[in-house]
């Protein structure tokens, strides 16, 4: 059953199982706590004790969740990896991952809110499915790679599109690295519990409307073959997070094009994962 | 006087005044301990305490120090940001601050190994000065924002060119964040008392030789511009890196082109903070 992440009273953080918008605190089941520290060492048991999970040990989740594991030391993002929004974009189908980043200082969980900051005026989104390393990892083959994989997400990589393209020497990095801008959630499914990520629907919904559609099926590069690449250059590190590329649909493609504008609602919907909800605030 | 951060029987860091390759621990003069949790919070104390500090307490330093702060959350590049640089790669001078990243996993200290990959035949070397922030900080103005930065350390740009440039989506931070490609060290000069960074020299020996030797003064935009600029997109926290970018007669730009070879020795030498000096290894 997939895990979610809340804030506990102390100043601490809890896991608990998430089903439709419900949640039941993992501390009742498992014997001994699930912590920041253990929490990707116990797959098998986070399993075992959600599908013992009575039905009426439920409650409805509260409004704000964190990201559904804890800090990462590293978020990777893959562009331009559906073939569809690599031609919508004018880019040439790369022959290898294109890879960037943001900073963690963007992360942000189900229900909180996405600045618009004060110096962009062309805010995009980008529907993605989201990976979560489990264990440390160098130089993986893609046959074994997906051992290292804890468990999927959604994300969003929103992105200042006028601070990403068109500025001196190229680099994505301060567009999409804003405060807020890399919204994950609202639950981590683990990989056991979904074993075939190879095939799942991606949308993104931006205030009740469909705008895009794709599914994982379209990736030029699956996600062994993804995180095989990154650990050839880098040791990855349990609680990084890959997102892995967003379909086509994407506002700056759109004649005339679309950008976000406050109180937009903003929905990433993953099948076999859940819904990621984050609404945009002006700063 | 300089900090350094040397590890500790128990598996925790000790920190120590640095100088002349010489050490003396900071417990045996503060009162309390200086830890990676108070660090950035004791800059008069620690200032106070090194211009105590009695010769014949210093020790010869151990071979290896640790990276001078704490594991940062993030660390900054500016790239192309020494006039005769940019002019030397062939790029346009920049009308903007050019920011990419490297990952922590990436970092060192002095007298660590630089790891060559086995996937690339481009390594190459940069020598810079290197920011500390020591504040929480989000859009400061260039007025204000020297506040928000600790000291300076010397740091070292590894890159491998044929994976920074020439590949698809043109992103730097596959070539710039190979593990190890950070060394940062050795020791950090705190901003009150290196007051005037603006015209340090900077300088990299490679095997003994001289092979850039320029000044801050020919920063394209200064420490204090930069940090701004940053604190535009991201809220800057302790401990936060910034390669401030590299001065003319890398490896790349010679004619023929020279790349790092197993067993090199790099010395980055900043004037006011030291000499950071690191050996390259094979994989």
């Amino acid at each position: 059953m997939p895990l979610c992440r809340i804030p506990k009273s102390d100043g601490t953080t809890q896991y608990a199982f998430y089903r439709d918008g419900n949640i039941c605190p993992v501390d009742s089941i498992v014997d001994g706590p699930v912590t920041d520290e253990n929490v990707f060492e116990l797959a098998t048991e986070i399993i075992g004790a959600g599908n013992a999970a009575a039905d009426d040990s439920f409650q409805p989740a509260p409004a704000v969740l964190l990201p559904p594991t804890p800090t990462p030391e590293k978020i990777f993002c893959i562009g331009l990896n559906y073939r569809d929004h690599a031609i919508e974009t004018g880019a040439e189908i790369p022959t290898e991952p294109v890879v960037f980043s943001k900073f963690n200082t963007a992360l942000i969980g189900h229900g909180q809110t996405i600045e618009l900051p004060a110096i962009s005026t062309k805010v995009d989104y980008e529907a993605e499915l989201v990976v979560v390393i489990g264990k440390e990892a160098k130089d993986v083959a893609a046959e074994q790679v997906m051992e290292c994989v804890f468990g999927y997400a959604c994300g969003h990589d929103v992105s200042a599109r006028d601070w990403q393209k068109g500025r001196p020497g190229g680099q994505w990095l301060l567009g999409k690295t804003f405060d807020t801008f890399a919204p994950v959630g609202p639950c981590v499914t683990l990989r056991q519990e979904l074993p075939d990520p190879s095939n799942l629907r991606v949308q993104m919904e931006l205030n009740g409307e469909i705008v895009q559609d794709s599914t994982t099926a379209q990736l030029i590069f699956d996600i062994p073959t993804v995180v095989a690449h990154l650990s050839k250059f880098v040791t990855l590190k349990p609680g990084d997070l890959i997102f892995t590329g967003t379909p086509p649909g994407v506002g700056d493609a759109k004649d005339p094009p679309v950008y976000l504008k406050p109180g937009d609602r903003c929905s990433v919907i993953v099948e076999g994962i859940g819904t990621l909800t984050n609404q945009t605030t002006s700063t």
